[in-house]
């Protein structure tokens, strides 16, 4: 079968592989709507996760089962589904602590275009297809359950990290496609006021479509400042950190208040150390909590998440910018990740079979 | 000074008493716009807390500030407030443990037409006026303000005791003001599906407005059976009660599932017992949590959720059906709340000195 | 092979069976040491569970495995474990949604001696073997492994159902051994004060073992007004329900503060409703939660318990009163939970093949 | 009166200065018992907290009431009680919000010795006195009731921050008495196994006594590689972090579990930036969540932990090393607290009037 690889760190292309097999439990999956993430992005051409060779990429997919192992009882061979990017070992012992995402190691859960080959090929693999496969229900329009498989879920978990409840301050710093989906989080979790930190117009405008409360431009001058100044030097309750770098944490500390919480759901992908600064820490002792995680993934996840879209609490479709018809079409939906247009949120590729 | 008491159990009208005296940390509020609640109809007519003579009834209320003690710092006469219904001692053991609305004991810190004279006369006293008032900013209109003295906030903590988070199915069973302040506050949590149960159309359509995705009108038979079958016999993530009598409980067990929780903010008038079905309870070991309590007072809670209404989060418009002037008005506003015409949610009453 | 089984309600006796399959998943285990539960009281002789037939009994057990399924890699032949007595299908939604004992539907994590024959046979199943059975290591006698299966976890879990923290006043009612785990667990998470009620000399003298501060005898009086009178009318901060009936709960609430927590472990065998007094509740205002539940189960649970074992903070051998040899003493051990001489707290069963 | 005070930086001595004022709202104590603590060293001679002109120094203290202001109710001239380190406005909105700690801004809470004269003078002043005195039974020691003040609650709360539970593994660094009572609060929340980090006899000695299971000696090398080692390079499930410095923060994070939760309540006394390392935290998506805060103080706080110290839960008296008589030995017993000689822990000094 034909896949979209990464040849090594730098380089990628089409390849020919075996097709998967399919363990008892398991199930093999034909491609309905693919998208590209930043994180491939960052996996071919930074090498954050190390080298890799002929790897297929992407873990972003809805599709259609084209076999389920032995074992499996609920997902059949023709079912359309969402593919979470997050599918874990549901009896691993991090899994019974609640923490799925790291089953059998830290980040362990996140499979496809990581340990695996990804989703980018004509066909792919997914563990334990009863517990990481949503149906797709016929009200759900497909390219916005592919959004179901990261964007909103990771958006979302920032959220959760951040505590964020009833009337309070937040600031979300960085509006990709997932900071937005934090802003839309935010909203849904009764947030009063949404500080949105970023500085494109198409993603500016979509964040006050999901409900930010004030544009906060970095090219307007340091955002520390300007947020200090929009709340009266008191600062937010809560930061969701959805982009930037390491050094994105030092603003987030300063900005908050005590007994705010930081949720961080970038992928820092380079350098050293986080730093965070002793004076507006507290001295160790401000209760500003640091929370940082993968996203949870699943199938109850999906399922819960894919209700929220039904009923229309958030609407996917501000996301997507870019349309694309075709497999072949990958690597050019990938090149805008990697490129980043001025008018680019998140491109699609629809295939049909 | 004059108000509008309860003289009696059962009987109601204007009388003549001495202002109240103003101590070194509360302050003395005179009336803007004012509410009677459905506890005022309970307090006189059923005698739900037992009997009470010539005490001035109300407790929801915005005003201005005509005098303060020496020892309140932030707020000064002239200030326009939101009083909230509860007005905690902040200093009490309770409120230390995070229970301030039970500060000095259960229930204790709802003062106003309960402990002491209420809202509805010339003046009205405010215990602890730095920690229980809130400023009205320029851009949230009285009226909308009155809202958050109890409705808004005992609506939504009935979202908080159910615990609803993103993608829950909840059921708001009861959708007079508070209940359809818990719709709108399940549709704020991220709730995915929500069953607003009642039959009045009126609130049925505000219901809608608040985000309700299905109603169950009892009227057409039992509600149990309804939000099972539109469940496939799984049944809901939450309960929220905010209407109803003590047989509610028993539905709301029925229709829980494994893991559950409900929220109680409903008054429970009368009766010796809520009853608690053992089996649909999992014989003691079914995770289906029972919550109840009495909304958070204060002035960070009231500033709170005034930052919501400011953003636009929650319109408290659609509750208020009927608007009058002049405080002789208290009357007829209240025997409004008493006998319930279809038209009504909820009045008030604007008042200019 | 043999078992000791309910034959129907109301009788038991010794069965021949067919040795149980072994799943992919799964694995045989031949038990080392069983200890009999008041669950198999109440299933054969109250019938609380409905009708069985030739079931076999029993759901506490350590073993040795004898057999694995092929797609099992942790655990190995020969291996000594303790088996949970909530063995839960770990990638079922209930499970994501982090109530693995109520996976498959409401207590259908509980499977021995429920669902599928328990564990006093010559060989018995168990589901998921990987992710629900712990390796004993060499440091824990089998006897207190044993105590691991449901004791130990199920006394514990009433103190994470009732949210013990440092300081606080907690009440236990029922101390027979869960409820004396509850005590003991209680005083492992900070509680100041416990009340233990209970009359029988030799639970009162375990219960002082596991850090009661105060015992309250049902025989002396009212427990409600003697509680009261020991905390100066105050009540408790928490109670456990780990006995008594369905009016218990009349007599917790009674007792619990406002913004106290109630934590039942107790199975309700019989009766229709638990009844809640609606005046001490607070009108459903008072802030008094009911929390209750089954056991969490599975192998990290176990793995954990185990390591307060080793470590010395809590000593399982208080708790057994009564050794057996061999296989054929399960009935009168299990006759001994029926009868509860004044002398017992738990028998336990060795076995040598 | 007399007070041993700080002169300015680097530099202390007995000054003379008028008596506080009393407000209505507040108390005056003349103190019974008295223990210099660590962060007075940092306040005088590392300029922690800047600048401070004839301070008088400490905030551990307990006392005989000598006055009350007209507002205060419960608290009486002649009342015996402990002054917590930490004393809130408990009206102030962070209060309210839960932090009360940093009631009127960040740290805000600790006011004794920081923004205005401590508790080593002939009298001292406490705001609010009846939310922040607690009266000493007659059943505690005051030398005990004196470690209420800050080591208890300080080191209880490591354990609260790091949320430890029921068989957590648990690494505490640094072994003073701050970090001892750590240790001891790890063992009253049910952790399994602890490691004790620290390298002087006295306080492994005490850790062993306070539950500690395992030793770890950083003069045999260093940490990580031990804890790593001992635990199946599985790491740890919680680190409370009591000592060392900023760089203790990137070992913590090294030996925690993804998942796992750091507390700090160590005062950072100097250094620009606390250092996260990227990799070991897991790119940012670990989820190993760093919380940091000053204790909660306050009487309810005092109240319920001097019900542990009766219970016999925590014995204060392992803590204890050094006793004098007299108030004028204050400046030696500070010395002590400055120069760490082997054999200390904590000094008190008793006074007779």
């Amino acid at each position: 079968m034909k896949g979209f690889a990464m040849l090594k760190i730098g380089s990628v292309g089409w390849i020919e592989k075996e097709a998967p097999e399919c363990g008892p439990l398991d199930a093999l999956v034909r491609p309905l709507v693919l998208s590209p993430c930043t994180s491939d992005v960052h996996t071919v051409w930074a090498g954050s996760i190390g080298e890799r060779t002929n790897m297929i990429l992407g873990h972003e997919a809805v599709g259609e089962v084209v076999q389920v192992g032995n074992l499996v009882k609920d997902i059949k061979k023709g079912d359309r589904v969402v593919v979470p990017a997050i599918t874990p070992d549901w009896g691993a012992l991090e899994s019974q602590a609640g923490f799925a995402m790291h089953s059998g190691g830290m980040l362990a859960g996140w499979k496809a275009s990581n340990f695996k080959d990804g989703v980018f090929g004509e066909l792919f693999h997914v563990n334990e297809a009863d517990a990481n496969l949503a149906k797709i229900t016929a009200n759900v329009k497909l390219e916005h359950a592919a959004m179901l498989c990261d964007m909103i879920p990771t958006g979302f978990h920032g959220v959760e990290l951040a505590e964020v409840g009833f009337g309070d301050t937040v600031a979300v710093i960085g509006i990709g496609p997932v900071g937005l989906m934090s802003v839309a989080g935010a909203n849904l979790r009764g947030a009063g006021r949404i500080f949105a930190v970023g500085s494109r117009q198409n993603c500016i405008d979509a964040a006050k479509g999901y409900g930010a409360t004030d544009i906060i431009n970095y090219k307007n001058g340091d955002i520390v400042t300007q947020i200090m100044e929009a709340t009266n030097n008191k600062g937010v309750d809560r930061v969701i950190i959805a982009g930037g770098d390491n050094d994105t944490f030092a603003e987030a500390v300063k900005i908050l208040k005590a007994g705010g919480v930081i949720g961080n759901v970038n992928y820092l992908g380079e350098g050293e150390f986080i730093k965070i600064p002793r004076a507006e820490w507290g001295v160790g002792m401000g209760h500003k909590s640091i929370h940082a995680g993968l996203m949870p993934g699943g199938r109850l996840r999906m399922e819960r998440l894919a209700k929220m879209v039904v009923a229309g609490r958030v609407d996917p479709s501000l996301l997507i910018t870019h349309r694309f018809e075709g497999m072949d079409k990958i690597e050019e939906a990938l090149m805008l990740m990697k490129d980043k247009p001025a008018d680019l949120i998140k491109p699609v590729v629809s295939i049909t079979w």
